[in-house]
């Protein structure tokens, strides 16, 4: 094994189902939640206040096994689990970027979750640098998004 | 236990040790190298060449233990663990974007590699969206650049 995945604290968010989760085109990420860290690992936190936004790695823990191809909710073409956001992985991380709106002690007050209420965190990093838009091309999505609109 | 992280696949860079990826200001990222996928997951690569960008997910597989402060190469002062990129995290998971250069069966040509050779992948997922440049702030980062140039 390559490591033991252990929570450093648990997503507080008003989505108890995945259902309730915006999904699809023009799907607003804009939900305010709470990075509830533990007590113990609070001094890892020290001087994130000064940045604006934050990737948070996180464990689908109410999926179950992976799918290699699958049809996500934006199209109607299964496509590769690794060319998707599918919780179906091989291993069942998550990854979103959600903007700091303030920290208060070990918990961060933050916007743009889609991750369900108690699910576990297994990592924040400073969100750094960003791809100029120009430089970006996002593949199927950008073709299913022509095809519906 | 949450799960048993399991490598899809491993890196190959030209980085033999930690001492030769470039760090601190000015660092260029544009090594090339490859995401060597292991074959049972070639299915999961499919459409992913449409994507100029990737998220990898890795872990730091040369590291041991964890520090929740310390003092990047960046800084002279500590900073905590979730405001940097350190290695020594208590989940020792790597996030780099890669720009993808082009996908030759199960062999992704990736360039800002800035893992070792060998290193175990974990995850790929689409670079879907960036922060506009405006919006960004990076907080200590952004204070020791300043002190410095």
């Amino acid at each position: 094994m390559l490591f033991t995945p252990t929570p450093i604290g648990f997503v507080r968010s008003d989505y108890q189902q995945t259902a309730e989760v915006p999904k699809g085109f023009g799907a607003r990420h804009d939900a305010e939640g709470v990075l509830e860290v533990k007590p113990e690992f609070e001094p890892g936190l020290t001087d994130i206040d000064g940045f604006s936004h934050l990737f948070v790695i996180w464990m689908f823990d109410r999926s179950q096994g992976f799918e290699l191809l699958g049809t996500p909710p934006t199209d109607t073409r299964p496509h590769g689990v690794f060319a998707t956001r599918s919780p179906k992985r091989p291993n069942p991380i998550g990854l979103t970027v959600v903007e700091l709106v303030r920290r208060d002690g070990c918990r961060l007050h933050v916007r743009g979750v889609d991750m369900l209420d108690d699910t576990p965190i297994l990592d924040i990093k400073p969100y750094l640098s960003s791809v100029p838009a120009d430089t970006l091309r996002r593949g199927w999505l950008a073709e299913a998004e022509k095809g519906q609109y």
